[in-house]
Parts: C-alpha cells; structure tokens; sequence
C-alpha cells in the first residue's frame, strides 16, 4: 500500500443539495475532462463520477456500456446533476443516443463531437485518423459524424487497447509501450493521415510519444479542451441554469472501486494529487 | 465483427431443472478449469459463468471482489450449484475466506490451495516465486499458505498486470510480449526461485515464453491441473452427491457480456470453438 493515496469513503453524495454538473467516466482517465472544466468554470459545483468497479468500458458490448451509462446518469441525477458529460469516449461513441432517447431535456455533452469538429478544423488532406479502444474504433461513430459533416474526408480507424493498461501502469516512458504505439500507427501512417484524433481518455498522457511516431507533421486532436470550452458556451447562453450552479469549492470525485493504483492513477491524470472518495451508493 | 463468435442469448439458467457442479471466473480464463473438469469427469452437469460484464476482477480492490465473488456464486446456486469451483485467482485469493462464511457447509474448491500444494512437492531449493494479479500478489496469500505449511520456504510475489491484456489481444508471440514478460520475471529470478507458480488463468497459454525467460530449470505450476484433481477426489468420496450431478451432455458456459472478441478468447483458452450464451439474469 502507498502513502500517495488519499482516500475516503462517503455515501455524501446523497447528503450537500444544490444542483451541480455531472461528469462520468468508466473510470479515473475522464479527470483530464474534469480538469478542463474546472479550468474554464471555477466554482461551479461538479460532482465526477468515476464507474471503477465497472473498468474498462472499451472492452466490452455497446449493450453493456449503454446499460452502464444510463446508470451512472442516473446516479448523478440523484446527485443533482442538471447537465451531464460524457467523460468516456466509449461510452461517447456507442450511448449517447441511447442517453438523449432516455433523458430528453437534459443537456448531455459527450466528447466525440467536439474531436470531431476539431479534427475538421485542422484537416488539410481530409485524411484523419481515430484510435481508441475497440468499443469506440468499431461503433464507427467517428466516420459516420465526420464523414455526415464533410463527405469529402476519409477516416481510419484502429483500435489500440493496450495502451489503456501500459497507462494505468505508469509505462509512460518504456521502450515496450514506444514499440507498441508504433505498431498501432502503423496502418493509419501508411493511410497518410495527416490529423489523429485521440480517441480515449489515456491516450493524451502518451502524447509525446504518439506525436513520435505519428510524425511531426500529424496534427493531434484532444477532445477534453474543446469539450469544456463547449459545456462553457453552453453555460455563457444558460445564465439561469448556470446561476443554479453555485460555487462550491473543489469538485468532488466519487468512484465505485477504491484502490491504491487508481488513486495513482488519478494523479497522473490531474497532475497533482487528489482525494478519491468511493460512493457506496453508486451502481456497480 | 467476426463470423468465428458463435453466440446466443439465454435466461435459460433458471429453466433447465437438476443439481449441477457451478463454476465461476471474472471472465473467460476460467476455461482452462472447466477444460481440466470435463476432462476428468466427463458427463457431470457443470455451468461455467464468466463475469465478462465486470472483467477484470484483478485490479479491482478486495472489498470489490469480495461482493462479486458472492454474487456470481449466489447466480451459480439458483441455477442449482451444489458444488462451487472458484477459477479466478484473484476472487480464490481474497474472496475464499468471505465465501466460506456466506455459504457454510457448501463444498468450495479454488485455485490457490492446489497449487501450494503442488509448488511444495516440487519445489527443491524451496525458493518458490509467484505471478498474478495484482490483487492476489497483493493479497499475500500464497506466502501465508506457503509458509503455513512449509515455514522454511521462501515466497517471492510479482504481480504482472500487463499478461492478462496481452493475451486477450492474443499477443502471444510477439517480441513484446516476451519483453514484458521477461521484465517481470527478473526480480524473482534475482531471488533464485526454482519453482514458479502461474497464479493467474491468463499465463498458461504464455508458458512457453515464461519457461524460456525463467530459465529452463524453473518448475512452473498451473493449478487447473491440481483443481480438477481435487475436485474429482472430493467426488468420489461423496457418492451421493456425485450421483445427483448426473450426466447432462455438454457444460453450459454463461457470460454476463458478450462479444466477438470474448468469443475469441474463448476458444484460444479451451482448445476449440465454444458457445458463449448471455446470461440476461446474471448479476453485473
């Protein structure tokens, strides 16, 4: 056991009232969201929700995800969630459909649109990549909205799903997680995509690398900045709702599982450390 | 998506009538025990339950296990279990003690046990290494065991959390693979371990690479061998019981998820094609 984790255990979610935007991920990787939101909306209330016990999403049936995706929204209504993010590019890719069809009315931002529309921007061939896990490359999401948006461009897809635990182990920097990035390029680099959009959570972390292997003229596209600017327009043009969301301080950070790895794991996504607190009221 | 998945979609635990041996793993793994039991008592009604909805149980924290260990034995016993056989090592390493206490009297066979038993009658120098998870690294249980029955022997752990996503991506003989296995056998072999013990279902199918970076001297051990024996032995002694787990043709294998890629693993874990059916009633 190490000393880095801060741990805690609460079931508080239920207890502080007040509304609050709500931000769900399969697991601790969606904190690169959080701390764009946080960035962008200081003070307002966000409760984030990370589904631990569940981990991953990305290996799993898009029936699964979505069943697990309408239970974490559900866990963060009763929290007094008004708006909902999408930190999980799976879940992204295969519910929000699914979520929109069950919650309408409520303001639901994921993160494949924002990638999408940036990967549009920065294009200059049209010919972008996407890697992700395999539950999000095979949804075929990505193609769909880019191509429905430019019908000129052409997308390749490839699913990397190692890369999610190389992170999680903290092999950020081993010659075995180098070989491997490159191999998962590969197919995409002999396609001349000159824009590659990082389709998961944990992928910005290796960033340096995939920019490595990618090659330098290959522009990288990280959703969780535009996400954020997104929630924030949203907001800017909801002056009522964003009332609703009153400051609060620090976000809070809930998970279905607590372990001393996920806390490390945390940091490394936050860049500082962080109180993880498991909510045993949560699904899982 | 693969023609290879031969899949299907059941409740049709709850239909079928009659006592049955219940075995269950936090996925696919598993296969290799259920492999071993119907090889040694062909004809016997058995259910295999994987927990593909919650894959993997090994880096989720013992609490965590410990409740799903329950729940996917309480599903086995409603389906008419009236012997468990626990293939998850790392659900046999923290959650045997829980189960036993849940469930008194109902006869509970793991992992663990049988291959402490055979590391000790091969083990020469009595230095014994052990890979796993790393909730059952973590959990020391094989020292505890190990050292209970033997207090001279040495036990070194390394948990090798990296095995498990390598093998489902059926990066079996990649250079890899055998960089990263070889990474993870060093500390022990620095201790000079002259057995080692495969504590999870994953890494037997990586044997020839773990023999060949061990060293040829290593004794390597895999329990599913072990269990099976026990297993059988038990019977055999319970007459009656094993007269009410009659014959029934072909073990049923349930999944709380499905997809190509399980399907996959699965027949790379049994040896042939297999039919997964989705069990609609299971927890998860």
């Amino acid at each position: 056991m190490s000393d880095e984790a801060a741990v805690g255990s609460t079931g508080a979610g239920r207890s502080k009232g007040g509304s609050l935007i709500g931000v769900f991920d399969s697991g601790i990787g969606g904190l690169t969201v959080l701390k764009e939101l946080v960035a962008r909306l200081p003070g307002f209330r966000m409760v984030y929700f990370g589904d631990t016990a569940r981990t991953p999403y990305g290996t799993k049936s898009p029936e699964t995800i979505i069943r697990y995706a309408i239970e974490d929204t559900e866990y963060l209504l009763r929290l007094g969630a008004k708006v909902i993010v999408v930190a999980c590019h799976s879940a992204s890719s295969v519910a929000t459909e699914a979520l929109k069809e069950r919650f309408p009315g409520l303001p639901i931002f994921e993160v494949v649109t924002p990638s999408v529309k940036k990967a549009l921007a920065v294009t200059k061939r049209k010919v972008i990549g996407v890697i992700g896990t395999r539950a999000t490359v095979e949804s075929g999401v990505y193609e769909r909205l880019l191509r429905s948006l430019d019908p000129e461009v052409k997308v390749y897809g490839n699913p990397c799903p190692l890369l999610v635990p190389l992170v999680e182990e903290g092999w950020l920097k081993k010659p075995e997680t180098r070989m491997i990035v490159k191999k998962c390029l590969i197919p995409l680099k002999m396609k001349g995509i000159d824009t590659l959009v990082l389709g998961c959570t944990h992928y910005p972390v290796l960033k340096k690398i995939i920019q490595a292997k990618a090659g330098k003229r290959v522009i990288l596209v990280d959703p969780a900045e535009e996400l954020a600017e997104e929630v924030k327009g949203f907001l800017e043009t909801h002056p009522g709702l964003a009332r609703e969301l009153a400051p609060d301080g620090e976000p809070r950070i809930l998970v279905s599982d607590l372990t001393p790895a996920f806390s490390r794991v945390a940091r490394l996504f936050l860049g500082r450390q962080v109180q993880l607190l498991k909510a045993e009221d949560a699904p899982a």
